[in-house]
């Protein structure tokens, strides 16, 4: 016999019921007749995703979570200095769950590499991670840049969530689309854009970082206000000491977690998977730095080096008449009043060529240099020839003078 | 001075002249104000892709390639056997480029691993492959998953091109959007859904194929032509004996071909990424097949145990009453006219048990086996209830029996 079908529903079969097996949901699959012939097909694939970013203090107490995870069987990542500070409260969160793993992975920026990402893949497999499961990143950068790689590569794709443990994490890293690790040398070499499920955002858990980590932390904030967002710089202008001091526990925490992370949702939905433009605002200060940090084998921290950029960034700025002596002053002083570096002797002419070379590479053949043309605004120096040598000269030697004279 | 700036446009700056510099384009930036307070903020990622599969035939001599390529640096990597039969059609194909370079990788389904995917990284780093730049896949169903994933792992993924030279490639694996290669022992457990830019389809490359290679590859059009395309499965019925003599080079190959590659696509564009529903019909063959080439230690080809797969499915289908025999006879005698196999002695219960709990696991809990409902129609048995051992007893024996009779 021939089933019963029509679209969309479920059909009830009675010759089925007679050869006495349950009568089975039949529904029709209805195929588009192919064209007579043809010479090329398209294909579209849309990939409709997205995510949340939620602030949620403290998570130990707020369930997010366990809702997050609901029935899923996860493996949470997180790494030693972590699970030493954090363990306990993590552990909380999830006591009401017996379906999460933990891993704890020695990851460091120097040893963030496939191997780590393997690490993590095997882990999954031993428990059992199926399509549905998920990993947890539970730790900063790396910790999530090795757990979004694993996640977008178990079974083609599973879902992760981010619990970021810096500063960096929560309002810059952990916040975006993107994992890489290192390869064969080469920093960022491999990676991928797998968005999160959810970021779960809990300020408390920056309460027991070393200030070093907090200031640092502090310039992608501040290449969101310059950038940007005027009145995110003028509260990083007048609290950054007392925020470092708290812990970000003072009041101003949330304002600037709220502002900096809005700017940089912001400024991501636009480019997601940075395919529709080479023009990128969250570039500022990310333009140098890199090659800056591969010059110190990485002895200084990212967000150290992101000051150095931003000022030097500015400095141009200023060479080139594009942001006035105000702006100027306002930007490097706030960033050594927030204690943060603007300048390196490492940092010379020769550093700054290879960069922007590295940075037209990397653009699409623009430099498309980030620079302020005022407190909250910015604009992009697009060619390469619009940054001469004689100017990047001067910018260097006038943010050296400086930093010099306010030793 | 505040740079003079305007909207998505370039200004013109009189001042900057006068400071000695070029004029720079300046364009706003206008962020959306932050709301005063917020909670959670949704972030929405669309990923725009497509692709396109054409027909080219002959490629050495289209210039398709080429043309794809354009001034794109691009890393070709295709395996010993494929060089040694095509490598000069492919060389004259790019005779008129210095920009691709060639990678020979000795890659098969049983080492089909990461560090072959590493190769390929560690070689796209040496060739200096940008984010604009290109791999290109030459070679049958592993060459093309060992490309893809490589693709989409450099700098966060590059565009890849896919040149299929295996009838299953060229109507099923090599149009798809997926790679993956084994890990720790579990066949595809790491891989990526990563859309190429273009699939070239040249059937003139199946000349050479050994006969059993392209019987093995008519399964994946049975799987269509049954499951969803009259047409197509009355052409297989009648002509597979024709087509495979000839090396494809039949007549009736370019409809096969067409009709196949069209069927695939328009299931594919329902549920690119798996992610709209666990009911796909192209699913069908692929049941039982998995457990079986895995306890045949891929000693068997992938096309003869998705035969094998589709024999029984459709068996199953009759003993449940959902398929006439008339139909269940021209589906198995179609497979027996491609001289496709029907019946492994190693499909028995135990095998067939474990093959739907993986099914399960795989399809979020449900069995979704896709069965014939008549030639041309397909259904889902979506619960593990529907189908009771005794069934799937009855089904394996009567296949067993049909074979043990056919030779």
């Amino acid at each position: 016999m021939r089933s019963t079908t029509f679209e969309g529903a479920l059909a009830y079969d009675p010759e089925a019921e007679e050869a006495n097996v349950t009568p089975l949901p039949v529904a029709r699959i209805c195929p588009r007749p192919p064209p007579s012939s043809w010479a090329s097909i398209s294909m579209d694939c849309l990939a409709r995703t997205g995510y949340e970013v939620t602030l949620c203090d403290p998570l130990a107490e707020s369930g997010a979570l366990a809702q997050v995870i609901g029935e899923r069987k996860a493996l949470l990542v997180t790494t030693p200095t972590v699970d030493r500070v954090h363990g306990s409260a993590i552990r909380r969160a999830l006591a009401k769950t017996d379906a999460v793993s933990m891993l704890v992975l020695n990851a460091r920026e120097e040893s963030k590499s496939m191997d780590l990402v393997h690490a993590v893949c095997a882990e999954a497999l031993a428990r059992g991670i199926n399509r549905r499961g998920l990993l947890v990143s539970f730790g900063g950068g790396v910790c999530s840049d090795i757990v979004t790689l694993a996640a977008s590569l178990i079974r083609r794709g599973v879902g992760h969530v981010r619990i970021p443990t810096t500063l960096i994490g929560q309002i810059d890293a952990g916040i975006g689309l993107k994992g890489a690790v290192n390869f064969c040398g080469k920093k960022s070499f491999v990676g991928c854009f797998h968005p999160p499920e959810q970021v779960l955002i809990d300020s408390s858990l920056l309460r027991t970082l070393p200030p070093r980590f907090l200031i640092s932390g502090l310039a992608e904030a501040f290449k969101m206000g310059i950038g940007r967002d005027e009145s995110l710089f003028a509260l990083l202008a007048r609290r950054s000491r007392d925020l470092v001091e708290s812990g970000f526990a003072d009041e101003a925490a949330r304002e600037v977690l709220q502002r900096s992370i809005w700017s940089m949702l912001d400024e991501l939905r636009k480019n997601p998977y940075e395919d529709q433009s080479y023009e990128r605002l969250v570039d500022f200060g990310h333009t140098f730095s890199p090659a800056l940090e591969a010059a110190l084998d990485f002895r200084i921290h990212h967000g150290e080096a992101v000051a150095i950029d931003i000022a030097l960034s500015s400095t141009i700025a200023s060479c080139l008449g594009l942001l006035d002596n105000d702006g100027w002053e306002e930007i490097v002083g706030a960033l050594e009043a927030a204690s943060l570096p603007i300048s390196s002797p490492r940092l010379d002419l020769e550093l700054g060529r290879s960069a922007l070379t590295e940075a037209c590479r990397h653009r699409g053949g623009s430099m498309n240099l980030v620079v302020p043309s005022a407190v909250g605004h910015a604009t992009f120096l697009r060619r390469r020839e619009e940054l001469a040598d004689p100017v990047l000269i001067e910018a260097i030697d006038r943010i050296a003078a400086r930093a010099g004279a306010g030793k």
